[in-house]
């Protein structure tokens, strides 16, 4: 098929980008195109690589030819997908007998020896796969071809064409193995991702005169601020100037000797190149340069390598200087790289002493003492002690401990597990299933093989971006939260289309929520406000009461508390939406389930320890995921929901008083039936006619269903003709969905993820095809009845650029979210809204 | 709007079915046409009756004028909904000083004064609601006027229109009144329901000569056999005859005196009446008949009372006898009475000592002696000793017990219950909910207030039919499931046509399918199969085995019993399909959870105390129903389905090689996902080309998927891609799609199903609407990719008739419910195919 020579010369200026040639040849082409000194260059195309593969070698006389005889080149991959999977050598070509005695004469016996003995070991090694050991010791190119040329029964080749081949055929069927397929495979790499090559005349760093290479770029990698960062070495060839000790500074500079002190022309071309790029490439670029006997050339040119705080600096940069559009700085920036910024994270320069390592499940790092207990958390924090909550796995009952931690450990669980979850929501870092920590609950106690035991008390500190365990304390870096960072944010509201509002149930999420800037709160839950201390007491009193009135008691000392609640929380939504979704864990969530608690709760109580054991043994539940929780305690206790509808109520017309109007919405959880949407709305709608009357003050709100039933979504339509908003819990609703709770899903989920069973983990993207239709079902149905329904998603998918678009797509009003999942959420809503309309205008957008 | 009187005279052969009369009045009216000797009768219309209600009486003058001056009459009511609310009380009218007279002169003065008294005195109280007392003791007819005239301040009225006024007046208020409303609304009555009203010229029973009253039937009521059964009170009048000592038996009789002694004629004409009714009536009547003076008179004919047994048989005999086609006898009975048939019942004439009462939850009735635990059920049922579980409420780990016991009492629950269900599976009799009851585990002790206590071993007695708890052991009677019952099973089967398969785990469970008739077994649940103590230990292995040898050791030992559990299972259903579904439960189902428990399995494994505990609770879940079971475990532990898959085949092998071919049916629990049913269907096809070629024998198998979860039924299009039956498991579906654990709803379904919130329980009734719309989804999804794809229900809704009607429209092959369901689910089907079939053909079925 391919008979003819398939390599194109870029410097006669081939245009590469119309056919596969690769990154790399395409910024080179660019380069020259700028007139930046790029050495003479040739590409390869993807087909051409491929022919090669397969034994169809394109006439690399005609190649080497053109650079002209004795040249030495180099060879360089050039890939769509740079970092997946392609042969990791560069190899120089055109070594040979000639031009090692040239060099010889150039740089004297020494350097040309040198070379040519790597050279060949190089070559015998990298291309032949021949033994490492036969060319090994200090030996001469004589002993180097020798050794060859007893390995493979034939001289060692003098051509640069017959060396070109055998490279080029290396490359390639390294691209096709095993290992690299897997590795594309696994970085998500498409199926016919392409390998070209990039041949290159070489500009020789060891020559005389003025001669090295170095690498430089004029910004901060850090912070993405302006900053002169690079290393240059005298006689110095490719990228070593990046690893070897003997290196300069670009610029002048007080700590040592500089390339600018001995040729300031150049440091001068290369700012000037790296400000070309910058407006003509529109981009920051790290240049890799050689300096030939004075003469500069610039061999290649990559994006500059950046943290996530830079790349958010950079990009609004490049807007705010009107290299980029605000739109394209927008859409540069991956969404989740936002998590990268938000959270306290451990200084680079830090000393790390790992102890383990496990799932990094909730960004950020924090040091603190280890507090088995949720407890024990407790008592630290009140003695204003930072403690890390260390436990096998969490369950509802630690919510208290948590919040009071710094940082979770967990020895078990994943991504998805409750500790997980709880941690992303509170934006305290969290890893999880550390499985090689040995925990002795009852000696309080932490192990890990070979380390010092750890005791209650003992300081640690949990990197929950890396995932990783570290003995005692570490200096850390604060979230810089400004500048940039907040002139993105302020762009992504400008551009979404889309309302973002977080799940708040506390002042200080509320306040989180609100210094990143939100459409209001569209989950609060109101259960978290019972698990201060005080209040449990009161819950559990009213749990036990005999009688109506005993409970109705024990509910009046709540409405105070709830209230004031609530009237926090709206002062400091000023004015903002808040969805209130009434109480929903099943009761027995609040009362003890050990004997010490359930005595303690006997004495508290003044009851006798048999009666509290048996009333806590009557509200176990087998699955309490699918028991006596949400609406339907609210129909079959009214009385708590109707304490909190007062307390929404008055709490409404507190602040309204004092000039800070609200309209609050009262959010009905875990419906299955249009029934038990009306039955709450007539209490609801009583309680309000009665607060309005006795306070002589009218006031509004809206009623909703919070969709986590896969029967509420089927029902939709009829339970939207009681409902203003429709608010679909995914969480719940992909734990219904698929039968799978999540607490128990982490013991299989990594199993069934690796297995491919599962796409992804569905706790964590959404499953569009399953959870997704019912969404679509439940959004039709609803506006169908009611065509101004508000129609919502809340839970942790929210955060998510996919679940985002889909709902988007949907009509939905907003997705509410974890305080600490709202920048990522609004920066891919703004993306999402860009994308959406940069398609031409008779486009569908369906296709 | 009504002016004209609008009552009917039936004598004068109106039509009353064109106008709303009520049975009574229609009834009457046949008797009439077939020429039996019935009063003279006038029927008043709901229209009319409903006008009198408001006010607006009809001309009674003209009504009472077609009867004649002075005549006794009889008002009775006539309803569509005869036991639904209506008046209880039926009262004469036209008593008058001047009838009075004309009885004393008939019949002497102290019957005459007798009957006047009596009158006044209910129409007093019943009319206008007069106090008792006034007209209580030994008073005349002076004395009881003279009372009603103080009362009401005006005479007691003489003539007969304005009794009848007055009576018409009271019974149209009682049938509005409040109580008469409850009390339709209660038993399902249409909101507009109608009360119509029959007055009749009364036949005087008390006249000279022969004269009486009696009632006679000449059908048993017990078995529905032919058996004359009624009695006779000579000078009786109305029913006295059934409830007063004095009266006589119909046909001449050794045990004393009877009609045809005095009228053998009077007899031959009821038999011939009878006779006559049976043909043109086509039912079974029980006949009330007045006698005056020789002259025999029928006062009305009702359908004759009569058991379960005697429903079948009647409608049988009818059938056979040609008065009424096959097809009506099989849609007369209602399914559901079928369950009162299958069941070993107290004997009629037991006599009950009644402990307490709770839910009806399984019928039958067993005597048995008290356990308290599932252990000590097994120890008694090994020793031959009959027993009763009794539980607070069962769970899983109770199911040895279960199957040892020979009924089961829970404190708790309801109908749906775990208990519940499991013992209507097994066919066990269940009282569940009896909450008067007071258990005390730990003394062993069950108390109920103001009995003695009873202790473990004690015997008691359960009737399930009627939710009772008897002390002692009770007389039995034995079911009779041959004669009608075997003949209405056989024509059921000749016109149904959706497929009903049983559930069936154990060979016995496979006998007594067999024994109702089966299309196959459309479930067999192979964990069941473990539970048996010798497996127990052999599984408890598996689950601790530290690596895969030892894990495949156990499952070694297992092969063996599983396969001769399969070989007989086969043999037993004789070449019909049986579905065996893999593994379902999690594994922590297998292992106990008490400290004592954990002892003996540690002494058992050999193993340290602490590894069995750590072990137990690392299996512990936070919600089993969604966590580490079904499929998901035959993805991550294969080993466990490959086992079974081989005991299947080698079994289908060995029944194949004995001449009882089979093609047995593989079916993959709790799928959610298609790469599921990918992944153990390549391993399933694995063993079962392993198998053939070792065993050099071909055979078929079929493998398929239960649809359980939401999402496996909105993915059922891809699924089916794999399957070649889809089996809708509506128990797991239901509590998905509700998000709602069975077992732990009973502890306020009941207030929901009161307050209306569900229809109805959605676990006893199939949820149409909700659930309902996954099945219609998943069916249409599979058939469009599959059109020859199997579609079937399995569960507990399999068995109820809305739900088979719900299957067969929607194309679905068949219904799978548990052995004892197996009756009413044939009868029902065979009464939906027949009303589909009597549509006329032109119909829209739809409609």
């Amino acid at each position: 098929m391919l008979t003819t020579p398939d390599f194109t010369e870029i410097t006669a200026n081939a245009d590469v980008r119309k056919t596969r040639h690769g990154n790399r040849a395409k910024c080179l082409q660019r380069l020259i195109r700028l007139d930046l000194p790029v050495p003479q260059t040739a590409a390869l195309s993807f087909d051409t690589v491929r022919a090669i593969a397969d034994g169809r070698m394109p006439d690399l006389e005609a190649l080497v030819g053109l650079f002209g005889e004795n040249t030495l080149l180099s060879v360089r991959s050039s890939s769509e997908t740079p970092d997946w999977g392609g042969p990791g050598t560069i190899l120089n070509i055109g070594m040979s007998d000639n031009v090692a005695e040239h060099l010889s004469e150039t740089h004297g016996p020494d350097v040309a020896n040198a070379a040519y003995t790597a050279f060949i070991r190089t070559y015998a090694v990298e291309v032949h796969r021949l033994d490492a050991d036969a060319f090994e010791g200090p030996i001469t190119p004589r002993l180097a071809k020798d050794a060859y040329e007893s390995e493979m029964d034939e001289p060692f080749p003098q051509d640069s064409a017959t060396q070109l081949a055998e490279v080029l055929r290396a490359m390639a069927r390294a691209w096709e193995g095993t290992t690299a397929r897997l590795l594309r495979q696994a970085q998500g790499a498409p199926a016919d991702a392409g390998l070209g090559l990039v041949v290159q005349k070489m500009a020789l760093g060891p020559a005389r005169g003025v001669s090295g290479a170095g690498v430089v770029q004029f910004v901060s990698s850090e912070t993405g601020e302006a900053q002169v960062t690079g290393r240059y070495l005298p006689r110095g060839q490719g990228r070593q100037a990046l690893t070897e000790g003997a290196a300069q500074y670009i610029e002048t500079d007080d700590r040592g000797p500089a390339l600018e002190d001995a040729a300031p022309e150049v440091v001068q071309a290369l700012r000037d190149a790296a400000a070309l790029m910058r407006t003509r490439l529109r981009e920051e670029m790290q240049t890799e340069f050689t300096l030939m006997d004075g003469e500069l050339f610039i061999l290649d040119a990559v994006r500059a390598p950046r943290s996530a705080r830079a790349e958010v600096a950079i990009a609004v940069a490049l807007a705010e200087d009107k290299v980029i559009p605000r739109e394209e700085a927008l859409t540069r920036i991956p969404p989740f790289t936002l998590n990268g910024l938000l959270h306290r994270q451990i200084s680079a320069d830090a000393e790390r002493d790992v102890l383990t390592s496990g799932v990094p499940a909730a960004p950020g790092a924090a040091s603190g003492r280890i507090a088995f207990t949720a407890a024990t958390a407790q008592a630290m924090a009140a003695q204003g002690e930072p403690c890390i909550l260390v436990r096998r796995e969490t369950s509802p009952e630690d919510i208290r401990g948590m919040h009071a931690a710094q940082a979770i450990l967990t020895e078990r669980g994943g991504a998805t597990s409750h500790a997980a979850v709880i941690a992303r929501g509170l934006g305290l870092p969290c890893v999880a299933g550390a499985t090689r920590l040995q925990l002795d609950m009852r000696k309080k106690t932490l192990t890990v093989p070979g380390r010092k035991v750890f005791h209650e008390g003992d300081v640690i500190t949990i990197d929950g971006t890396l995932g990783e365990v570290l003995a005692g304390r570490t200096e850390m870096v604060e979230p810089a939260l400004g500048g940039a960072f907040a002139t993105l944010m302020d762009w992504s509201d400008e551009a979404r289309d889309i309302g973002i509002r977080a799940n708040a149930d506390t002042p200080e999420d509320a306040a989180m929520a609100q210094r990143f800037g939100v459409d209001g709160i569209g989950l609060c839950r109101t259960e978290h406000m019972f698990f201060d201390a005080n209040r449990m007491t009161v819950m559990r009193e009213m749990i036990f009461a005999e009688n109506a009135p005993d409970r109705q008691a024990a509910l009046d000392r709540l409405l105070p508390m709830q209230r004031a609640d609530f009237i926090e929380l709206f002062k400091l939504m000023k004015g903002q939406t808040v969805t209130i979704r009434l109480f929903d864990p099943p009761l027995h969530e609040f009362l003890p389930t050990d004997r010490e608690g359930i005595r303690a709760l006997a004495d508290a109580l003044d009851l006798p320890v048999s009666r509290v054991a048996s009333r806590v043994e009557s509200l176990q539940e087998y699955n309490p995921m699918l028991g006596l929780r949400g609406v339907r305690l609210g129909v079959t206790i009214p009385e708590i929901y109707e304490m909190q509808a007062r307390a929404i109520f008055e709490a409404t017309i507190k602040v309204t008083k004092k000039g800070a109007p609200i309209e609050p919405e009262i959010m009905i959880p875990l419906v299955s039936a249009k029934k038990e949407v009306e039955l709450v709305k007539a209490r609801v709608d009583a309680i309000a006619a009665e607060v309005a009357a006795k306070s002589g003050q009218d006031f509004t709100y809206r009623l909703g269903v919070m969709v986590e039933t896969p029967r509420a979504a089927l029902r939709a339509g009829e339970i939207a003709e009681s409902s203003a908003f429709l608010s679909f819990g995914t969480n719940d609703l992909t734990q219904m969905t698929y039968g799978l709770s999540r607490d128990d899903a982490g013991r299989f989920m990594s199993a069934y993820v690796q297995q491919g069973v599962f796409a992804e983990d569905p706790f964590r993207e959404m499953d569009i095809d399953g959870v997704g239709e019912l969404l679509l079902l439940g959004a039709e149905r609803g506006r169908a009845v009611r065509p101004d329904l508000t129609l919502a998603l809340c839970g942790e998918h929210g955060g998510h650029p996919d679940a985002i678009a889909f709902c988007r797509k949907a009509g939905f009003n907003y997705v509410s979210v974890s305080p600490f999942r709202v920048p990522v959420a609004k920066l891919a809503a703004a993306q999402i809204s860009i994308k959406d309309k940069a398609l031409p205008e008779d486009a569908d957008p369906s296709l």
